[in-house]
């Protein structure tokens, strides 16, 4: 075994010891850690900068382009977020231990599911260092243990966290080995993270497509992914189309980088000379690029075609595809196909196809009259969370504290045998 | 490609595309599919039997043996008892289409959860024909469309079934391609259908370890699935010792084969020579063979020494392996580390060990006072189970009908725009 993997098995070994400890900390010992963890985050805000400097110097010097720099930066104000972020998620409910549904059965036992952690957590993500305090902060919570791989650029940033993290710990007298930073750089840490169930029950890749597509592929544990963000709004020809043109507009241009961001807008024939030019003006003047399937051109001039590809494209700038379609039949098929299972919403006033629309379309997230952009984990009251599911087992969509967790079952008896 | 795998994507596309009609079928037409199927079965009692005339012939030439010969045959028991299943899952409530938890936001939209089918289900079992219709229902009435491989040696009696499956599923106005069967005996189509995510959703191996280790290491699926049933019982110093005496005979003796089963006895130290000497002469005349620890030993005459693989062994024989523990810490360290996370239970009048049984010991089903023979779908309510999963992500424990659904979110606006 080459050093690497040792390293990672020892981290894997101390990990599963701690998510004992983590599993019964009391929820007080868990918030008095996160909120520890702040109280020694302050204090320490010149050395974190400048750890976080050095980063961004090395980050310069090999030529990571402005986006990743971004990521990278730790200004104040994202200092100041991850200080909020540690004490709003110790304000939110401790979902372990709760007992659901404990009912007697014909046979006198009592049954039901108590709310357990996953055990060791490990979350693969990329150069963003606030991140790290994110992701260890729900973990935690959660009451798992965590074995957090930030990008090997932002190593000394996470580094300076991670001794936070460990006051946070001690204070409340946790095992500092419940959240463990993997501190080297080498990638050869991700394969053997990735390939060690003994220790790891759950991987969480967070970043971008290729990364993802790699882990999954690779790993030996269950990962919880969010791949493609593919949405859709579909404009019915029953829509109101004032609120069609609103959420329209807001889906596409709230913001363009987010999974949640409106991609392939699809439009029913009936409503689509009413609708489509006001939108188009509307795109126009936010500098959205559109390109349309063959109606949609002959209704707009001077706008693009879509290539077949565009169907299956999530731009992640202000770029959007706008096919028209027969009727509903067209768009739930077009987004059961093209789409990536993300969150797709209906514009409509028709209560039956509404409840169509909500059955048939196969995504995490299904909306009616409603942006795309609300497709997370705050606006839906998670409270926070460490990703979106596109995967169709255990968690779909936003995945906050509980996605972190699984259920057991409690059974209580009197000395009950089975006959 | 060759052939076979031609044969299984060919499978999967037509299990995606029948999976659109599953998920929307109504409540009636699911439950008319599982009734019409038993109406198919009755008149054809004498062709299914002579198909399974025809593969328990081919199995005896081949040489299985009679476990298998057993679980390969179908007999008027077993017969009947594919009957009363369909009817059984045709009667269990429908739980696609719950929504849970549908609550305002304080942005005005209105979020919950939906139950949904997860879609394709491949399951891959035992030359045990009754197995076809078990999974199948299940299957069906969850709202999944299925790919079903039972063992080779059944295949006569799996396709005298299958065309009962069909004749349900037209008779529904469901799509013939609901519920498929494997057709080809190679083992080839096994690997093909564990490697398909596009149409495939998730995989539930049925059967001995080995399968399902070879299963979960191949497949490119998420996996639901039961390695070992080592389970144990703990008896406490503060135990009702007669109820522990009860307790312990009953959960390895009302039936040794199966996965909750007694496998490992824990006693605490103070009360060994109290209950051990009475519980070995209960064994002792029901034939149980009881292989001890050194203190076990010294406390009763003649018993074989237990070496250390028998800690983490699955008898599945009348054989009990017997540790004398200093405490309740000592035996959820021993359940936690030699278990197979499955069933185990504390038999305790404390209120405290209780408490702290219940929390640390990280198995599927914790107990108190209760024999582990009681943890199956049917005894818990679920009302069938496909299988008891010691994973920890999705479903753990019995899985019945909800742990073949997931849940997606559902939006409610009314022209709703994020700020």
């Amino acid at each position: 075994m080459d050093e690497i993997t040792q390293t990672m098995q020892l981290m894997g070994q101390r990990a599963r010891q701690a998510s004992r400890e983590t599993a019964r900390a009391t929820t007080d010992q868990k918030n008095k850690a996160l909120l520890a963890t702040a109280d020694a985050l302050i204090p320490r805000r010149p050395q974190i900068l400048a750890a976080n400097q050095k980063d961004l110097e090395a980050g310069q010097a090999k030529g990571l382009d402005a986006a990743m720099l971004d990521r990278l930066e730790l200004n104040e104000a994202r200092f100041q977020s991850m200080l909020e972020g540690l004490q709003q998620v110790a304000s939110l409910p401790d979902p372990i231990g709760e007992i659901n549904g404990l009912r007697y059965r014909p046979s006198g036992i009592q049954v039901g599911q108590m709310r357990v952690p996953l055990g060791v957590i490990g979350i693969i993500y990329e150069s963003r260092p606030n991140v790290t305090i994110e992701a260890a902060s729900l973990c935690l919570k959660s009451g798992n243990a965590a074995i957090l791989r930030g990008g090997s650029e932002s190593i000394h940033s996470n580094q300076a966290i991670a001794a936070c993290l460990k006051i946070g710990l001690q204070e409340a007298g946790i095992s500092e080995n419940a959240i463990q930073v993997v501190e080297t750089t080498d990638r050869a840490a991700v394969g053997a993270l990735i390939t060690m169930p003994e220790y790891v029950d759950v991987i969480v890749p967070r970043g971008g497509k290729g990364l993802i597509e790699r882990i999954s592929g690779e790993a030996r544990i269950p990962v919880i992914k969010h791949l493609d963000g593919i949405c859709h709004v579909y404009i019915d020809d029953k829509a109101d189309l004032d609120k069609a043109f609103k959420v329209t507009l807001n889906a596409k241009t709230q913001r363009y980088g987010t999974c949640n961001t409106l991609e392939t807008l699809l439009v029913a024939e009936g409503v689509a000379a009413q609708i489509l030019p006001r939108l188009a003006q509307a795109f126009d003047e936010k500098q959205v690029e559109l390109r349309g399937c063959e109606k949609t051109c002959a209704l707009l001039d001077g706008i693009k075609s879509a290539t077949s590809e565009d169907w299956d494209t999530e731009y992640l700038a202000p770029i959007l595809a706008i096919k028209i379609v027969a009727d509903l039949d067209e768009a739930i098929i077009h987004i059961n196909t093209h789409g990536s299972a993300h969150t797709d919403s209906i514009i409509t006033e028709d209560y039956s196809r509404s409840r169509r629309f909500i059955t048939e379309v196969d995504s995490s997230s299904v909306m009616v009259n409603t942006s795309t952009r609300f497709a997370d984990g705050f606006e839906y009251g998670l409270g926070a969370e460490i990703g979106i599911s596109t995967d169709k087992i255990h968690a779909r969509g936003p995945v906050g504290l509980e996605g972190l967790t699984s259920q057991k079952y409690v059974v209580l008896g009197d000395g009950h045998i089975r006959q």
